[in-house]
């Protein structure tokens, strides 16, 4: 035998995660202590990728370690498998190495045939038992192995039940439940035009198969790209004796937590039912009794079990989740495991365990998983409030949080009513550069068009502002302002609500609550502070956001994008009057109106920051982003410009590029136009003198030139920048320093490091463009194919979201080993939405990078990923 | 003295020519050899290169090196510079290592004074002489060292002669010459502001820095980026004695060639004249005497000549171009250099040397540039007919060539035009990819707008058509079908030609004449065939292509592009079509129509290759790039396929892309739509399977997929097209064989190049999108910014043209090491543009390419390069 398929549970134990899959190790783990388990075996991972490899055929070698293990378990159950009398019935049931919801669950009873069912009849004396059994298993059989919906088995019950009028299934006699599973039958025969399987192995084997088949299926495939899991792990198969809690009133079933999954209290939660199997439970149909009831129902199992639940939680160190059934006054456990829980409970939780004394800081601050900070750092509504609300419309979850306030149609109105101290829903067809101001203005967004990747979700992200994207339901009528959905019509001024974590839309006001980090949340983030060794920055434009970045614990500004600036009333009209100026001359004199709002942003941002670094990046878009798209706003800049409409539209049109983001732009802007950088020079570190007279700040202002692809491009502009900033150091005697680096985020600026680094005092990873450059393709038109590359398992991770480690990431390893070779000290930093992304940030801190930088509400994941890096690469 | 930045003539030789320019180190060289070389010194490029590096400032050290060679002179010749009464008198000329029109050239007679001029005249008792030369020096250091428009110093000349009724300039008088030196310092003066240096070191030294400062100007760093000669070789600067041509009728200057340079004739060539000095050869004045009339002239002189001249040749052992002066009877010789010829006269000279066993087949393959052979591997105009010819505009030499035909506005009538046996030249305001039939079947193309990449330039080159681009003198009306220019008006049907070599565009009807390979230049050929071991291939999409790239060696097809093939005119209806279709099953109906013609054209492209290997790239581009654009052709797509203008309007616009070279196209188009590769597959296999049945060549298709960024993308796509091949294959019960592969064109492909090995039997790199992404612009766009980068030196070359191998080449190196490292035999081979430019096959034959490939009209021009490159990298 090459290789070991298959693993009884009394040869393995929880170490075998990887190969068995999390529920698979457990059982072996818990057989090992010596619990209760009803005995079995697994079909490991490895069987699962064989049964790929081999085009989704389940191997002759697995085949027959399945029927080997089948033989062992019959011996310790002392049953036969098929056995017409007292047959040996098994559960069958997915394990990956992840927990992962989406895949193929449980099927119970199996074994189970027409004749088989009279024998275990027989055999338990309990005929309505054997018959409930085997309809479960039928009906179970069908919806997860055949796909068979399990409505029609829903309702065929429900009406056998009206005809009886019954009310509960309990109440059903035997006869009652013989009948139904002959219905169920013919339900299987007319969806799959061959009888009901009456082979146990065959029933076994297709369930087996039916488990493998489900770890490809789309939903779970979907989830895998969400929560990082590799196609290759492969899932287990959990194939255990049946024992029964639906034998009668001394039987029952239930699942329990050690600790409070909602809220992390330390007490014993859970529900059970009496004389029930499985789903019976969660279902719904009979109310299930809380788990302290079953202190006084059954004292001894009680204590029993509660016994077990603290050696569990003792043993694995966490909050254990369990399922558990009992079979004529004994107990028996089906399964533990870490149990999941809210992000309140997982920090009350992991600071609780440190004070009992049962697992370190570091154990504690690795409970906790970064990604699920996201829901306590974003605005939620009023849960009670919620409960009571009706959803209007859903659209795409765009950017996290809730939201609620009036709905404006236009940029312009949404501000008015902002600076009027109204809370403000900015609802367009799409956004554009134009609505700036007014996205800013808003608390949540909700556009009827564009994706993930919309301009609207992507500000909205970095603002960390809400935002529901492509809610398609919707008209809206922009222009007179007005939107309908389902007959309703919301005008200007009334009130919607937004929930940018589910993409629900909600037609009223409904309250909200604001995050903040205190109690359990502070104390984790203090030990993660005191493990990592990566910094922290933040991507903030306005002294507003760097405020916020603070608060969440930002140490610098890693990106300051200086194009949102040129966004207000006076600046837009100064912006363009620049761009369409034709000489050097016109172009200096609306350079030297926009340096006194360009210096202001400057000194609001430093206050914000103190003594923070911050590193400024000189402007970046192409200029064409900044000149108006619509008729009105051309006719307004020309008459306000005094030229014609004709030639405003050809010098429009003469910016126009095939490839923006492959144009004029970056540096590119400031080598055909020096006396831009030249102005944004002067802005910065003007600014940096007053602050540092007025404050007292020991300021290191980080100017940052965009997009180099070849080190005289970086010479070029960073000569511009010292002229300038030096000229005005020694006009005003000051003695401020200040470093001029770059972005790397061209594949060439990456593969010529070494030079760049002679010019560059600090290199900063735009790994948004740099993933667009090295995969060549742009994240604006990507999502055209890139669900046709998850469906086809091409890419299993949006490499927008998730650094491409083996692609991106060995040119960031390689810019960072030449960079260190010319400039041992250089400074080395992330600040693409990488910077936020927990398994980005480990690669991160892998290849020595100082700092990562996200937008301020990431800024707690980062630091707590941070940790996880710290301590996971030791 | 730590660096030695000055070099007299008796102390350097020929090997010097790095440090010392071409012109100094054959100066030394002739010096070493005792030929009568009027002695100086040499301001080393070294010199030139501290001057930029200083700032623009001669360094002090260089100065005093200088002083220090000017007083070696003074001592060799015995004259003192400066001196009163018989002044030393220099030239200042400019030598770099490669010749390069655009710099400073000569300022003759340097060292004149007012007041020295008068103690010349005595001392050489000539005092018409004198006042010669001064007058000539004020005149040349205007020019060329302060930039003073030569023409004002024309019109006093002439003024002055018509005032005095004065013919040629030897009639002129001392006294006229003192007189007009005179005039001239005031010019001077007038400009400059103000009066003519009267120290000679000063004039020396503002020399020598005008020729520093001439290696920066416009011209010659355009000439440098056309020529690939780096900006940081630097110039050299000669300083040498005069000696006199204009010291009367026993005087007199001239230049020679030992050969033709035109035609290649092994016979001395050139002109003289007598009492004259440097320019008046050249300035058409008066007009020389051919070099043999010398004889009658000056025997002795004349024998002299000719023996010094075959001296040269023999020990440069190459065609030398000489310039000489006489004084007094006395020979001198200035300069001598390898001279310049004609492709026709470097073909004969080349093959002639090696008869007269002067030379090996080496040096002779060496001595021709590849660049050259452009000239006459596209038709030319007939010379006499050309030369009776007006230019009636001027565009960009877009494609060069010449043609003259008929002109046709659209590409329809064009295409009918042609199969009416006319010759076609279509113009257009701009070309569209819907234009490709009629490009193809004109001549010449012309267009009014758009650049030298434009989609006009690109197709046209690609094809070998000849195109003019860019032509905005002309006003074009292509829905009534004329255009105008100069007042004349041309319509359909009016015989226009065109000059893709020049730019110029003709009224009228000028013969041209074929280009073939024969004579010297067959011979040539078939010595760099034996030397070269890269294997050149074509990239051509027809079989018309594909024959003529057979007569000019191409040795298979490189990259044959499938997407030209869709644009005829039952064709482009079914693409539209499959592209429009919202099914799968519609789209294979669509595509079942297009198969035939597919095949078809695959038969017709082997059967010309013959046993040749052919690489068929799958379908690359956008499929919106298919669809009509233009109102009337969207309304009669909508009629035909009965959908109203409404809905494909808006199917267009969804297919609207941001960043279209970012988009879904190459191998993705694959992965959305499988049942595109699978025709694509089943084309180019049944064509094989028929061609190979038919004439029994030995086929071996190469099907390359486009576009890769991961190895799984590969083989997705891989799988696809062997599953179809195989089925064919089996079906037909072939035992053809083929290959697949991919382009590495993305930098992920590169970077990843040992996982994408696993699948690829070859790569193909497709570097025109590889430099795309690695520089992070898009050739489209670049063009408004690459300008300035040329003009502030950040770019020396445009990295389209030649390979940036800095970056680029990295990966292509990256991608070959990791590619071989996989799979040792791997096929490695370029498709680019790159593969037809020589400096960049010199990087492919290093990097270990097995073959380039390049449009049918370079591929001589790649056949000699890679000889070179054989023989350079030894």
């Amino acid at each position: 035998m090459a290789n070991k398929f298959v693993y009884m549970f009394n040869e393995a134990d929880a170490s075998m995660k990887n190969l068995l899959g999390g529920k698979g190790a457990n059982l072996a783990e818990m057989t090992k202590l010596g619990l209760p388990i009803p005995q079995g075996f697994t079909v490991s991972t490895e069987a699962c990728n064989d049964y790929y490899k081999q085009g989704e055929v389940v191997s002759q070698e697995v085949v027959s370690q399945i029927d080997q293990s089948l033989a062992e378990l019959e011996k310790i159950s002392g049953k036969t498998f098929g056995d017409n009398d007292m047959p040996l019935l098994v559960s069958v049931r997915s394990g990956a190495r992840a927990s992962m919801p989406g895949m193929m669950d449980t099927v119970l009873n199996l074994g189970l045939t027409d004749v088989s069912v009279e024998g275990f009849a027989k055999a338990t004396g309990n005929p309505r038992f054997a018959y409930d059994s085997y309809r479960r298993f039928i009906q179970m059989f069908s919806d997860v192995v055949k796909d068979i919906a399990k409505s029609k088995f829903e309702r065929v019950l429900d009406e056998y039940k009206e005809g009886r009028g019954i009310e509960v299934d309990t109440d059903l006699s035997a006869e009652d439940l013989r009948e139904i599973a002959g219905q169920f039958k013919k339900i299987y025969e007319d969806a799959i035009g061959e009888p009901f399987p009456q082979e146990p192995r065959i029933q076994l084997m297709e369930a087996i198969t039916a488990v493998f088949r489900s770890w490809n299926n789309p939903r779970a495939n979907v989830y895998r790209r969400m929560h990082d899991i590799p196609y290759s792990w492969g899932t287990a198969v959990n194939v255990q004796e049946m024992v029964f809690g639906n034998m009668g009133d001394t039987s029952g079933t239930g699942v329990a937590f050690t600790r409070n999954p909602a809220t992390g209290e330390n007490k014993l939660y859970g529900e059970y039912l009496i004389n029930a199997q499985g789903e019976d439970v969660v279902a719904g149909i009979r109310t299930p009794n809380p788990i302290s009831t079953l202190e006084d129902d059954m004292p001894e199992i009680y204590d029993e079990f509660v016994a077990i639940a603290n050696r569990l939680e003792q043993h694995y160190k966490d909050m254990q989740d369990m399922e558990f059934t009992i079979e004529n006054e004994k107990l028996y456990i089906l399964q533990t495991r870490n149990g999941k829980r809210t992000v309140a409970a997982a920090l009350k939780i992991a600071v609780d365990l440190v004070e009992e004394g049962m697992i370190s800081q570091e154990e504690a601050v690795l409970k906790v998983d970064p990604k699920q900070l996201d829901a306590v750092l974003h605005p939620a509504f009023d849960e009670k409030a919620l409960a009571a609300a009706e959803v209007l419309a859903t659209g795409l979850p765009a950017s996290p949080g809730a939201a609620a306030g009036k709905v404006y149609f236009t940029a312009e109105s949404a501000k008015d009513a902002h600076e009027n101290g109204e809370r403000v829903i900015l609802v367009r067809l799409e956004t554009s550069p134009e609505d700036i101001e007014g996205m800013a203005a808003a608390r949540g967004i909700l556009t009827v068009r564009g994706g993930m990747t919309s301009h609207a979700a992507v500000v909205a992200r970095g603002m960390g502002t809400c935002c529901v994207a492509g809610c398609g339901e919707i008209k809206i009528n922009e222009a007179e302002g007005f939107f309908t959905v389902k007959g309703k019509t919301f005008k200007k001024g009334d009130y919607i609500s937004l929930d940018g974590t589910t993409g629900n839309v909600y037609g009223e006001d409904i309250s909200t609550v604001d995050p903040e980090i205190s109690g359990d949340f502070a104390t984790l983030m203090g030990w993660a502070d005191g493990i990592r060794t990566l910094k922290v920055r933040t991507n903030a434009d306005t002294p507003e956001d760097s405020a916020k970045a603070v608060t969440f614990g930002a140490e610098g500004i890693g990106l300051c994008r200086t194009e949102h600036m040129f966004f207000g009333e006076e600046r837009i009209f100064q912006m363009r009057k620049m761009i369409l100026s034709s000489t050097e001359e016109e172009r200096r004199l609306a350079l030297d109106k926009l340096l006194p709002y360009q210096r202001e942003d400057f000194e609001g941002i430093y206050e914000a920051m103190e003594d923070r670094p911050v590193t400024v990046r000189l402007l970046d878009p192409p200029l064409h982003e900044f000149l108006p798209q619509e008729e009105d706003a051309i006719q307004k800049l020309a008459d306000d410009m005094t030229m014609s409409v004709a030639d405003l539209k050809e010098k429009i049109a003469s910016l126009h590029e095939f490839n923006p983001m492959m144009g004029h732009r970056g540096c590119r802007l400031a080598v055909t136009y020096p006396e831009i950088a030249e102005m944004q020079t002067r802005a910065i570190i003007e600014a940096a003198i007053a602050v540092k007279e007025s404050k007292g700040y020991d300021l290191l202002p980080e100017i940052m030139i965009p997009l180099i692809g070849d080190v005289k491009e970086l010479k070029y502009v960073k000569d511009i920048v010292v002229k300038t900033a030096d000229a005005i150091l020694e006009e005003k005697g000051s003695d401020l320093k200040y470093l001029v680096g770059t972005m790397i985020e061209i594949p060439r600026a990456a593969l010529t490091a070494d030079q760049v680094a002679t010019e560059a005092e600090f290199f900063s990873f735009g790994t948004n463009d740099l993933t667009q450059m090295t995969f060549g393709f742009s994240r604006d038109d990507a999502g055209n194919f890139l669900d046709e590359y998850y469906g086809k398992k091409i890419y299993e991770a949006d490499p927008f979201a998730r650094l491409d480690q083996t692609g991106v990431g060995q040119l960031v390893q390689m810019a960072c080993e030449k960079g260190r070779q010319t400039r041992p000290d250089i400074k080395l930093g992330i600040c693409g939405e990488h910077g936020g992304d927990p398994s980005s940030i480990d690669f991160c801190h892998r290849v020595g990078l100082q700092y990562v930088s996200c937008s301020p509400f990431r800024v707690p994941i980062a630091r707590l990923a941070a940790a996880h890096a710290a301590i996971n690469n030791r």
